[in-house]
């Protein structure tokens, strides 16, 4: 079975139709998906920037919400939520999601946290948030989150993004393909599919 | 019927797929097409860049010419040529679309301009890569030479330029409704269209 890459930033307004929309495309498809969650900072950081380009870029980050508005209504996603402040700091949330990854519930974890974010317009950086996304999803929230604060898991985020980084990686969503051809944004998604599929 | 704006910049890298799809995409959904050459160059310089954004961001102007690349692939068209330099100085060959257009012989002028720049790696700043464009488009290239550069064809582009950046341009290309709704890159060709059709 093909595999795709899956890079994300909880913070990221496109990687939230993407994780909506992956997981059926890429059954459709017949190709597994590899959730990697990372902090888009430090690589914007290295680019010169201290926030999203949205904010950089008025008239560009007009038009970006604008069109995420519209993508999200085209999927019949709830009307978008602008997250305020934007961008969310996503540490919490992206720590989260590995130790959850690795214990079988970080997929649904990763859903969850995008929902209350753009449709709920919930803080994903407040621990009252990601608790409560944790409850249904696992016996005991308060372990996760100790585990997401652990050296461990700090260094593992600190890996997959530098992981990112050293791949190329630019902004998110983007898709890697086990051949190493990497897609950036939501509307490439289908594409990175064909890719991962037949190649080419 | 229903009616789009097509702003493109002939230095653009992914006007060059609008512009060879708009046509029959258009035809196809009933809308008509309003060609509207400008410069991103004065736009950009107000958003503090000196260059084109794949040449000040290495990791995405890697991701850019590799996509277009595979765009153009998909679209069938003949193998990527990367512009050298990039981006292509287009005053000149935007000054004659505009001439063009008043005369009837400007959109396919625009696509072989795109196709000389792309597919045939050639110069669009040299009045030779022009004269040859138009000769057997206009039996009088030298007129239209010297049409483009009258003080009026400079007014136009100029006032073209500014009209996209007082609508919220930021890049190219760029599809505005008769409504107003603006949808930025090549990807957004057919939202746009079905926006211009039925609103929404």
């Amino acid at each position: 079975m093909s595999t795709i890459n899956f890079w994300f930033d909880f913070a990221s307004g496109y990687s939230y139709p993407a994780m909506m929309r992956i997981a059926p495309l890429a059954a459709q498809a017949g190709v597994a998906v590899r959730f990697r969650p990372f902090l888009l900072g430090p690589i914007f950081k290295a680019q010169g920037w201290d926030t999203s380009p949205f904010n950089l870029y008025p008239a560009k980050g007009r038009h970006a919400w604008r069109d995420l508005e519209r993508v999200c209504a085209d999927l019949a996603l709830p009307p978008l939520r602008r997250p305020e402040p934007f961008p969310q700091w996503s540490l919490l949330p992206a720590r989260v999601a590995l130790v959850g990854l690795a214990e079988g519930w970080g997929e649904e974890f990763c859903r969850l946290v995008f929902h209350a974010e753009f449709a709920e317009g919930r803080r994903i950086d407040e621990v009252a948030t990601i608790s409560g996304i944790l409850a249904p999803l696992t016996p005991d929230p308060e372990r996760v989150l100790a585990a997401a604060r652990s050296p461990p898991a700090k260094a593992k985020l600190r890996e997959q993004t530098q992981e990112a980084e050293q791949r190329g990686l630019f902004g998110a969503p983007t898709f890697i393909t086990a051949d190493g051809e990497l897609f950036w944004g939501n509307d490439r998604l289908e594409r990175a599919l064909t890719w991962a599929v037949r190649g080419r």
